[in-house]
């Protein structure tokens, strides 16, 4: 097990009925910037229900943040910020939302340039806004972590931020919020947590038993109520145990102690900075060719991935590994998620070398657990997924 | 699954050679109060470190806090603490030194009459004066949470406290420690952890699959490197895992969103109380009579456990869940633990009806996960275990 330090102080408040518990999470004296995304919660009573919770306090709304929190848009948020002398944020909505609202936190209190230099020089927040989220679609695990991904779409970029300072004081998980989200976005979530997990467990072995038995514990459950959420929602104890599960994803608690891949993610990012394809059908499009191009390298993790989270007896190691490849896409496919890009888009050609040129162009020589992926071998990757 | 609130605020700092790391977490202003127990630090080298990383602020000591951490010892200190001007603690110990320190941090701030309320009355402590922790062993994971218990021989009573405002700062967690402890508290702090899982695990089902399925992670944990432990605490994998298995058995995760039994704990406390077992042995003698005690209620979970912790394939229900129950015991044994109080005193008659007498002055009228065991019950299950 790798040295590790840990600090998560997001207190979290889940189950039924729960936004009400908003009011005594908002300071007083608060003047909240309430942010939100498309209209959806106008639809399925979150509005509501926050605007009840909050009526004691000064309330200023932003709505439109799109999927892949876009820039340009934050930008205009960022003024209101300041012209209306905003002391709180609280982002409704999924983990476009509360991506949007952590970059909002931090720019906040920036005093560079432009704020831009958070995401293009990775600057680390240490103390940003404060802000709170009321989560309306389980994925991301934002809900629960100090880190975000911010789109531009003037550049096709898409740039990850972090630091301490940006981990929300309080979320609010109510999983009947996912009554109302479309099929869709539920096969998103369930994708996108899936392999958050895979992640941060499918590395190299460094004997951090506890931390692999927690990530299968994470996989094995949302196998287990998957095709549950998918069929209904209403079911509170699928919807709950999806929820929970989404945060403990990428809450941190997994990835202490043993190395991160991340691999798939860089290269999901392009697909989505190019394409528009959601982030976790991305995802679902790029890992099986990563575990198969890396498969030396991952083959021992694989084999044991099988053997606990699909019940794989028969076979050699390698045998085993594949058959885990196997499961894992029949999954997607189960939810409807293609794993091709050909599959999403018809003009395809040339994506791998793009992305490749991408990453020698900001400089990244090696990505994934050992960082020793060139760009080179991204484009291989990338075009075993085509 | 139920609905929660959680948020744990400690920063864990862990792996090997960390304790050097103090120095930045502890304010360069503060005045420090150093608890610690019986002087072994003084002879394994932590103290050294300790007082290396502490080089810099200034510090006063208090060393002697017993196991089950005495209140006539801690008023002693609490005189320092007013007398001194103390601002913040420092405790380099096990679960004994934390506790007593978090009951210090209690009492510094405390306005009543008199320090023993704040246990007499299960006040909550909102925001004590602030400490952290460097362990020295692992067992019951009070470095990663807000509870504590304390002792008073006087009135032979053994009774429990916390409250938001009790969390460690900070929590130094360096699994080389380890080497320096006796095989008798290795297998405490084996014994104690897995009691832990089990106390928040072995409940009626509510759905909650990943609590659950975590729960066993950690157990399962603990039975693979608690024969390495004992054979060879060098092992730094084995250490690492037993020393993050100790945390996460009792930092509250686990009992999120399910309910809590405690009834082994509470019945186990009156025995250290009444004839100074190690806390560890109190569990192991308690635990399967309550268990065969309450089989009914429990046998659906005992069931799970063995199926998915002990591999047990074969037979009905009922079998699986008291082949469940016998593995435990084996378990214990395999440690080196006795499970019957006979083993540990002679004049053991009359112990289940005087436990049932202070449960019955003290007015608790029902424990365990459904607050159902009277008295009566808790007499019954004391003499099941004789």
């Amino acid at each position: 097990m790798n040295n590790f330090e840990y600090k998560n102080p997001t207190k979290i408040i889940f189950g039924k009925d729960t936004i009400e518990k908003l009011t005594n999470e908002i300071p007083k004296n608060a003047k909240v910037l309430l942010l939100y995304g498309g209209g959806s919660i106008k639809k399925n009573g979150i509005y509501e229900q926050v605007k009840t919770a909050l009526k004691n306090v000064e309330v200023i709304e932003f709505g439109g943040i799109p999927a892949n929190p876009e820039y340009a848009v934050l930008m205009e948020a960022l003024n209101v910020i300041k012209n209306e002398n905003i002391t709180y944020l609280l982002a409704v909505g999924g983990g476009s939302v509360i991506d949007g609202t952590k970059f909002l936190s931090a720019a906040a209190v920036y005093d560079g340039d432009t704020p831009w230099d958070i995401l293009k020089n990775s600057i680390r927040t240490q103390k940003g806004m404060p802000f709170g989220t009321v989560l309306t679609l389980p994925a991301t695990g934002s809900e629960m972590n100090s880190g975000a991904v911010i789109t531009r779409k003037e550049t096709k970029e898409k740039l990850s931020m972090g630091g301490p300072g940006l981990f929300p004081e309080f979320s609010i998980l109510d999983p009947k919020v996912i009554t109302s989200i479309p099929e869709r976005q539920l096969a998103n979530g369930l994708t996108d947590a899936f392999t958050h997990v895979l992640e941060q467990y499918m590395t190299y072995p460094v004997g951090g038993l506890l931390q692999d038995r927690f990530a299968e514990s994470i996989l094995q459950t949302l196998i287990e109520i998957a095709p549950k959420v998918m069929e209904d929602p209403t079911d509170h104890e699928a919807a709950s145990n999806f929820m929970w599960s989404c945060t403990m994803a990428l809450n941190g608690l997994i990835q202490q102690g043993v190395p991160g891949d991340w691999a798939v993610h860089m290269m999901g990012h392009e697909l989505t900075a190019l394409f528009g394809i959601d982030h976790a059908r991305t995802l679902a499009i790029v890992m099986p060719s990563h575990y198969i191009y890396n498969f030396e390298a991952k083959k021992e993790k694989l084999a044991q991935y099988g053997e606990r989270v699909w019940n794989i007896t028969e076979g050699t190691q390698d045998e085993k590994a594949k058959a885990a490849i196997a499961k894992t896409e029949a999954f997607f496919h189960q939810l409807g998620i293609d794993t091709k890009l050909s599959e999403y888009i018809k003009d395809y050609e040339g994506t791998a070398q793009e992305i490749s040129k991408r990453f020698t162009n900001r400089g990244w020589t090696g990505i994934g657990e050992h960082k020793s992926l060139t760009p080179k071998d991204a484009e291989n990757i990338v075009k075993m997924a085509y």
